[in-house]
């Protein structure tokens, strides 16, 4: 026991508690269980603590070692039944793509609070669906595009909301890997048929498309190519497998307010890691960004208080004046990529909380509709090799 | 006069000298003049010594001060005058960009080599009859896409020819300039009805669209947007114009051997100078450039010695064994944006003097009249909504 | 109750636990805790759960919020009663400057571990103390030079243990802060006597310094400045203080092994946030690091693969080969500050479980001592004027 | 003879003619004759025509093709002799350092102006045997510090004499290249006896030293090391050599006006072409630069008009308000190393034609004595192991 002097402390205290059950246990799971573990001592005093009450997925080896490694207090491998479980509040959708759907819409059925990761779905009909499931339910919905909770990226938006930038001229973006640019080496695993639509723009396009809806507002028109540059790859087992996605997309676009950009996806780009750059320019001051240098906002401002300096700024974008900035650590102090996540459902938490939509900052199942309408205009595209008018369901 | 010791050097020598007569007196041709100038001194022993035989333009005043101050021996109002000259052996094209023409193919025809700045004509038949006399004729014929002279742009090329990149996915390039970016700024001069077209793909986006044709090869398809944001400026007098030009255009383009990319310029690019940069991703490695760090190349390799070090390389162009280099300055004392103009013309002089192709590592009329055929295809691609095939009349 | 189809998780597993004890509950006792937090999933499976078992301070009302923040059992306000209690296992300072010694020595002399934050002490006498009362003790001992675990500061000691840089010939370091630029802005809290001595080296060169040594090895000789550029600052009731501290700190330094260099630190480099900067020219090779892009590690190798392709490359340290990665995220994905003081805490945690040494990765009280060493030394020759012999007490 | 409409310029106009007199014919003399063949046409109307009346070198032959390679009129083997000529009106030294002393006086003595490359002499006194010629002569004079005519490096002390740096605390710089870092590559010539005392200072670190007094002024102290890594390398025919300088040097300075800093210049940095970078820390504002992109100057300025944007601005010092820059080329188009000489032989003339004083902008004989002084105070530190007062003979 203690020694004398020792206070205990009384673990019950005012700040409530929101009961996550998570489906999925990989990469996304990690992430978003890492934000639900920082977030009540990040963020404090915390909106609520997330408890880790259930996680869920189909092999019970793995998901019962997520469990025990994540501290989840125990886990499903239906995820019917954790959608069932009436102590879930906030369901959080970290499955492989083509399980994004179902398990969503059910939540929302059962009243929760539903985050979904990117992309929402694999095609706009099923985003639809999801969308109108969220519309109808009383509870929050996000789509994890969880780059808007990058403080550059917020910065560039407040930047621009304070019209800044003055008229809005060009967008451009890629988001580049190289995940599969060789077409020699075996996949890691076979391609599974319910994903094999699963292309560019499902694995990194959205995200681009969702920067440049956030960012610079609807895409009017799309004019696209998505090439597969291998058509036929090996498996895992060394037997060749045909290939049904792209391994890149290019869309060319027009804003309805005016400006024209691009968007770029590719898993083929040799040499990038995780380079999700983009850049601005308007009549008044321009903008650029790079993923794996995510502290940093590149800044141009055609008022400058001395004339021969000028010169886009390197903005650090961690001074305690910066979006989210200052609950993390002092100027200079730089973050990861994890702490989107963790900024983004503490949004989430604190929608949730204080009743308050997770729109505009957040994105919502509406956001992750249009992407995925978006995501089908450029393949449309692509195939019919003419310009589409981007047309979303009310 | 000189004392004792002074040694007189005989001015004529074995090199021989070759008459030049150039067209035009602003920004390009100061360029080309010192290009004239450095030559005999930079590489030598030169293949012949250019002598600055004429300069010709339509104000008398300014040209004659031209003459005085590059040192031409005589001046022409008339550029007529000029081509019937017989002791004008190569024509120098540097004048403004409607009058590319006709004074380029009447030096053809009189028997002159000739260099034409970019773009060679504001039309596809314009300069598809450029093309057809430079065929016709015996003589040596340049288009000034002076960017292939620039070491890092050429080791690229290497580089890729050396196969160190694989099969190329990926091609982006944007020539951003922020020329016109302010819409409430008076414009300096009113545009010239017969320069009304001069565009984006004119004025910036044919380099880019070069550069793509040297490095990646021809493309096939083009699917394009060319905004005109602001459609009414202000006049030198503050009176309304109205603009018939695009500011910027974008095009999607299929490469004939399987990359897809994407060229831009745009003159409204808020805080970009000189920004013409690409990227190119290939399966084996990947390049990068920037003209405004134009001594510089990224190189990523797939096949590295180190297994944990491996990234893009940030070459620095200036050693003894790059291209064009061994004749400059030492590693690492850089040189700038005229010297691509300055190896161009010794590329030119040295094809005239030993009778070799401009081809392929100079641009030709051939490659001008493609330039202007893609230009017309992305103002078309762009008007129409639909991708276009490019193609070239034999 | 949770719903049929839910599998509670039994939280007993094999995993050991091991209990925490913390001083301080500032910025360093967050990073630490949240170190302690992440730990258990991220190396998973852990070599301990690390416990909070109880966190000390001497204003109750802010060490009681800590505790509750952060998920301490309990707290205490007097650091001899914790480190009377037998529970503590694990005692990690991080008090201020001036705490570091009594608490440390006496927390090892109850048998416990300890780390203690940088810099160890404030007097080279004091460290000697806390180092040998550490040899005398059987428990680990670290001193939080957590910059050790960088990845790209760990990849660049192992590329150098591995010989591919060749001789070494300049390692030059300077962390630059901005925190004290301003001469007229009021200090946020009066300097604490104890603390008055705390200059650049006690603020920031101490890591700088033990870079130095991890990277290179020990310096033989230092010759110095210390300059003290705004000799009375305002306190804050902008009363005038006298200040006894220096601003800054350069020292030249010749290392053992025959390099050169220089340590630098200020805090008033107007501009840098926290750049923590070195570079290392080897004859084979050269290294660079900026800890505000502390994911990439610049490489250059003479040993070029391909002759034309040399320069340095940008690594960015997040490959799943490169040091402490794979338990992260996926390539480019990246780490952020507070990340070292996971792999380092983590490091610590395995050293005690395994009993394993913490040296040489991982910095003990030896190297807390030799940088308080050092950092006499930078003192007494800026004073003296003239250069000293670095010199251990064994 | 030239067709109808020829107009024949008359070369003859009231443009002065200056004759030049320059000694050697390697790197330097090639830099300083594309000067004075540019700048007429660059710099117009031109202060004078430099004529190039001589050029003078120990080896016949060479000398003489440097003679017709560059055009000058004639050529001397003796420099004794050219300085005799009565013709040269501005002596221009660019032969091997240990030639700088004497022809350099003789030409003073004589009434011509004279230009003298760095480093002027290989010890203070001869040196100081220079500045005093100079002083006792009417005529003008110079020492080849070329990189006070760098745009960017203008700027910088533009920004500097504005304030808007405020006071001055830290001024750090590098002069690194990889010209000997292999210790097993034999030498391309064996070193001269007379220049066996040139080692980094004479090399590479009188440009940093000059810098630093040209940006913040006079060192009132000084305390180095001067590394001797490689004390025997092989000659070019293998054989042993004994090596007599030192492959680098470090300085720590103390400034008159109360910043300190480094000054480091090493010819065994690896990985560094021609890298020069200096940084500059003040109360209200910081600058950098490094050599390799000398268009370039990143400055930040405490007073930002827009709260959440501060950082560091990339300034492309190429705007036609910048020092030198109107007239170049557009905004943009990027200069090289080479034009620093030509601006800076362009000031030399202005002064000459004009009789105004080279100082303070361009550097004069005093300045390369106090290089001079400095380099024997940063040997004289580094042997004797203690700070140093720089002291001036009047």
């Amino acid at each position: 026991m203690p020694s004398p002097g020792f206070v205990p402390v009384d673990a019950t205290d005012d700040v409530q508690a929101l009961n996550v059950g998570l489906l999925g246990y990989n990469f996304m799971a990690k992430a978003h269980t890492n934000a639900y573990k920082k977030i009540p001592y990040i963020f404090w005093p915390p909106a609520a603590r997330p408890r880790l009450h259930a996680i869920c997925g189909r092999t019970e080896e793995r998901v019962a070692e997520a469990a025990r490694r994540y501290g989840y207090a125990g886990y499903y491998t239906s995820w019917e039944a954790m959608v069932d479980d009436p102590d879930v509040e906030l369901f959080d959708n970290c499955s492989a793509h083509h399980m994004h759907v179902e398990p969503s819409i059910a939540a929302l059925r059962t009243g929760k609070h539903v985050i979904c990761e990117k992309p929402m779905a694999l095609t706009a009909a099923d985003a639809r669906r999801m969308r109108d499931a969220a519309r109808d339910a009383k509870t929050k919905h996000m789509c994890g595009f969880n780059y808007r909770f990058v403080p550059a990226v917020r910065l560039a938006r407040d930047l621009i909301e304070r019209g800044l930038l003055g008229d809005i001229y060009h967008f451009r973006t890629q988001y580049l890997q190289q995940s599969i640019h060789d077409p020699d080496r075996p996949m890691r695993k076979a391609p599974d048929p319910a994903s094999r639509l699963a292309g560019s723009q499902a694995i990194l396009g959205c995200h681009a498309v969702d920067i440049a809806r956030f960012l610079v507002g609807e895409p009017a028109t799309i004019s696209a190519l998505a090439p597969r540059f291998v058509p036929e790859r090996r498996g895992p087992d060394n037997t060749p497998v045909r290939i049904e996605w792209d391994d890149a997309s290019i869309a060319l676009v027009e804003f309805e307010q005016g400006a024209v950009g691009t968007i770029e996806a590719s898993r083929v780009a040799t040499g990038r890691a995780n380079s999700l750059k983009w850049e601005i320019n308007g009549s008044r001051g321009s903008l650029a960004f790079d993923l794996e240098r995510l502290n940093e906002l590149q800044v141009y401002l055609v008022d400058a208080p001395v004339a021969d300096v000028t010169g886009f700024q390197d903005v650090m974008v961690t001074q305690a004046n910066h979006p989210f900035s200052s609950v993390w650590w002092p100027h200079g102090h730089i973050i990861g990529w994890e702490h989107a996540h963790i900024n983004e459902l503490n949004h989430l938490i604190e929608a949730i909380m204080s009743d308050r939509d997770v729109a505009p900052y957040g994105a919502t199942f509406e956001d992750g509709y249009r992407a995925a309408v978006i995501a089908e205009a450029i393949a449309e595209s692509a195939l019919a090799g003419h310009r589409l008018h981007v047309r979303y369901d009310a």
